[in-house]
């Protein structure tokens, strides 16, 4: 860095309040709106465009030459241009000399030439100084001033005065610039803005399909057998009590498929007897997402508990419990307290109640700004340790619910067993094996893999 | 940058444990606050000051010389003197070179000087390489050393050794420096700790506007009138029936009143065909502070659910629902079951809490590190898409709760609506012309003005 | 910074894609983790060994050399080798001459050392660039490639591109660098991964101690007591009704002891008559958990709030409810509307919503992205002002549920009065000495010590 101080004397007088001209190449939609943002933020810009007519749509204050005579005026620009037409910069090398060339361009589709624009840009004008800026913010959101996205700017490049300089002029406008190091991050930075949560991707189907299976389930037994042979009609289930079956089976069933692949590496590991091969490719993508995994079973648990605490106010619920009262009253009946019901409402409750409180805490931590305060100890702390006791109290909450209820052939209909025993099995077996894991024998010897032992060498990769 | 590396490397000899000496002008508050911490942090410490008579105030392990003699002893000088006492400095000019100058110092009010205080010592001691630094921490708090709020030290200056220097110092006190760019971001670092939630002013007033006015509104229909009418005391309702009118009409207005500048930004574009023309200063105003309008429409919605949640457990619920069902068995009556009831009330609750639910997640989503996180894309479908369907959702969610009450003329009182009536008129609003919006011919106009396009060239500012 | 740039320049050829070598002393699990990880990124790694020979444990695309031959062939050395055995290191003095040593070794124990191993690692080889890093990270995460915990890794060192070389490789591996100023840092980076949420613990004993103290004092008062006196089995009360008595209970005393050492520390200011004596020791410890004792209090609160809305789920209830209403309507007898009750029923409930509303609040402006988003009279406003209303509202909320039977005698069992007249104590001693400072002649002169007054000069320190 700083091999041409002298250089960036001159081209920078930082110490006067005046702002340095900025050049711009192109005169296309985010061109204009930086051009706008750039003279509202104080800096003489200039347009370097291949018809050099003034043309209404560009900032009046702002001056338009033919592309060499702009690139002239200013110790920055910022190439505005789709990169199909990079090519005609070639001709401009010894202007472009020295210069600061912002590649502020996206692409259409992740990865979609080989290098980044950036870097392709660096090729064509080796003797500029290329940074990658600009491709994350929105020319909409630029214009109209109402960035309540992230201001973040990713700024990257291989001359660190060059990004300086950029950082400057990001800041001027009011944006937050974030140093992603050299050049070679670019490519990085071109795929930021193309993705669609990538992550959320798998969790969400797969809720969607659970929710859609559960839901006809539940339709089935809930809904038609009821008409069916009782002639009643439960259609208004569909609002609440449908809804309040198939969210804690979610949120149970995904909450133990956050710590599935975790047992199934151990698994492998403690049969492979290292840990330097790799897993199966869908064993690693399933284990990136298991964050997304747990925060939507935390959804779902978090519109359970709602739909649970609604209850006492169903129309449907205060007519059943006024009935009830009622006819026992005109037949001059009073039920004796059940000591084990009191026993098995209270806990199933309680333990539902602490199962939330400890999923709502580790949806805490995995908030960015929390588990950037953690460090790795505490992190699996909480996501192991807390983690596993949440999947218990959960899975208990479920089978004292089931309570005496559980498996009674009463609760079978069309063969179809309830619902909330279905979500059990995933849990269940997740529980079993991790216990049999943490047997001493197995633990110690999944320990000694994990630090790096291995007990067949040549299986290594 | 890095001009002067010879006398840097004689300055700050960092490979050695030693600090090095910190030299403090002014024996003012902010200056014994910050020495006492250096010297904790086992900087040795000198200060500059008038009387070099060593008073008791002044942190035992520190010197007091004259301002000459203090500067020449070390290489950061720290001004904590007021803005208007800096001329002195002039005279010190000579030692003063190439000495880093902290300028520490806080205005009374926001813009109160044309130049920052920083740039303004700069011009007086042009030799001198000046940093902004520490000018957003309380003198009590780094007394005390209880900083819980924000650790953060906004730092900023135009040479990086001397910036990198004092960020040093700020990160050996346990702060964390951030770095802001050149002295040019001094005045906004001056003016950020003047502020008190300024984009939060418009939302609460605008809020305790409306609160007063369906205050008294509800306290006119439900209080006042059945004690005018029936001569029954409600009095009671003021603590939680009242309030839990208000929050949901005012979580649903101001839901709507964050959407509404969107949908009229829109229409203005559409109007004068170009997205370069300025919108009307309140409305870039509106739009700056949506966020808050929805976090403050949040917190209503909040209210609105526990106040809802706690209805069963309320004495005169109780006391009612014993009363109902009293009457109905001693007269030997039963209700039967009303299906489109049982509809209505589940329908109307599950909407509400699907829509609290989305309510919640782009409240998260506002959380700065969870947007920081997330693509412009991803903020825009969570913002717009999600946005509009918690709208959608809390809306039907009112309209179903009125059900068939809804405009009959036994729920007037002196002609008044009920109150949830008048809530619905925002929301419908913003609802039916963003219908409006969405239809093909309207939409595709406003994409092509929004990607720059213009209908009337001439017409751009 | 910067002498040597010519240097530089030969070692990072950094305009092409082609990542320059790495080499990393030791062939332990971290440094063979970090190797693989390294070689899937594109970096050519080289092991440098005491035994040359190929071992099935180290990567397969990774060179392995005696270190001499090993470090001449980066320019960046990754040392992964035990503290205890760095001394070898002086007798290749020679080969490492201004390469950049990366330390990522961690300690046993905090402050093990008397100095950093980074800082031992720069005195042993002073001509070699030594820079700190990638202690933060696990082994076994950066193998899996599963890193969900934080992804930053602290990098400090006094040689400005020895730490941007390391900060490229640490993005390249798709962490994020954080950079932390000079080498003197490094004794802080080595202790962070060693603690275990140190500021959490006294708040977490303090908690669990006083959470067995009134665990046991509900059990005598309301299981014991009417077992033995009516024979009555309320064993089931362990599972809500108590938990529900204990929490609110803690939520309060915690709060309320978040605000003691400020008020007691303003006793303490106002006694001696200076800011600048520093506080006892267990004073300034517990200002400095006060976040934490906050947040304990406020997953209390949580607890409490679900725990009292399920009330009316719960069998216990409805069937105290049902026997009441159906011995009233046998015994034809109704009860008339007692508007006290109205009042204090509503009214309790309304202030514990308002209560735990701002004690939300006061949760999410803790979080640390949020906090760093205010300045510090934002943070002072809330966590002051917003803090002290909470504590009145959770008081008063705990008096209005006392109501009428507040200290009546038939409240009393075996003389032990209810237990949430205890938990009163500590927020009402807080409240009442907070309001006598908030006197204006007390107020004034506490200003006038907070900015640095002293009554009593030669007291200071």
């Amino acid at each position: 860095m700083n091999k041409n101080s002298s250089d960036i004397m001159a081209l920078a007088p930082k110490t006067s309040n005046k702002r340095e001209t900025v050049c711009i190449f192109g005169t296309g939609d985010f061109g204009r709106a930086l051009g706008h943002k750039l003279i509202q933020s104080g800096y003489p810009v200039v347009f370097g465009s291949r018809s050099t007519r003034p043309s209404s749509l560009i900032p009046k204050d702002a001056e338009v030459l033919s592309h060499a005579e702009a690139a002239q005026k200013a110790a920055i620009i910022i190439i505005a241009i789709q990169r199909e037409h990079y090519n005609f910069l070639t001709s401009l090398e010894e202007v472009l000399r020295g210069k600061v060339l912002v590649d502020i361009s996206n692409n259409l589709k992740i990865n979609q030439y080989p290098e980044s624009n950036a870097k392709y840009l660096a090729q064509l004008v080796p003797s500029a100084r290329v940074v990658k800026a600009f491709n994350t913010v929105s020319a909409w959101a630029l214009q109209s001033g109402t960035l309540d996205a992230s201001r973040q700017v990713f700024v990257c490049g291989d001359d660190m005065e060059a990004k300086q300089m950029v950082m400057d002029i990001v800041r001027a406008l009011g944006l937050t610039p974030v140093d992603q190091g050299s050049l070679l991050a670019a490519q990085e930075i071109e795929n930021y803005p193309l993705q669609l949560f990538p992550m959320w991707k798998f969790p969400i189907f797969l809720s969607l399909g659970l929710t859609t299976f559960f839901f006809f389930y539940c339709l089935i037994r809930d809904v038609i057998y009821p008409y069916v042979y009782e002639n009643t009609d439960y259609s208004f289930f569909l609002a609440i009590s449908i809804p309040n079956r198939i969210c804690p089976i979610l949120a149970l069933i995904l909450l133990a498929l956050v710590y599935l692949p975790g047992v199934l590496a151990a698994i492998i590991q403690l049969y492979r007897g290292t840990k330097y091969s790799r897993f199966p490719d869908w064993l690693d993508k399933w284990m990136l997402c298991r964050k997304q995994l747990g925060l939507v079973a935390l959804a779902f648990a978090f519109l359970h508990v709602f739909y649970t605490l609604v209850i006492p106010i169903r129309y449907y619920v205060r007519w059943r419990t006024e009935n009830t009262i009622i006819s026992q009253a005109l037949n001059n009946k009073t039920n004796p307290f059940n000591n084990t019901n009191g026993w098995l409402s209270d806990s199933y409750v309680a333990l539902g109640i602490l199962g939330f409180f400890l999923f709502v805490l580790l949806g805490i931590t995995s908030l960015p700004s929390v588990s950037n305060n953690v460090n790795w100890r505490e992190f699996r702390f909480v996501q192991s340790k807390l983690g596993y006791v949440t999947l218990i109290l959960c899975t208990a909450h479920t089978l004292v619910y089931g309570g005496n209820r559980f498996l009674s052939p009463s609760s079978y209909r069309w063969y179809l067993p309830d619902a909330y025993i279905l979500s059990l099995i995933v849990p269940c077996i997740v529980l079993v094996v991790k216990f049999v894991l943490i047997f001493p024998c197995l633990d110690k010897q999944l320990t000694r893999i994990r630090q790096g032992w291995e007990r067949n060498p040549q299986y290594s990769e």
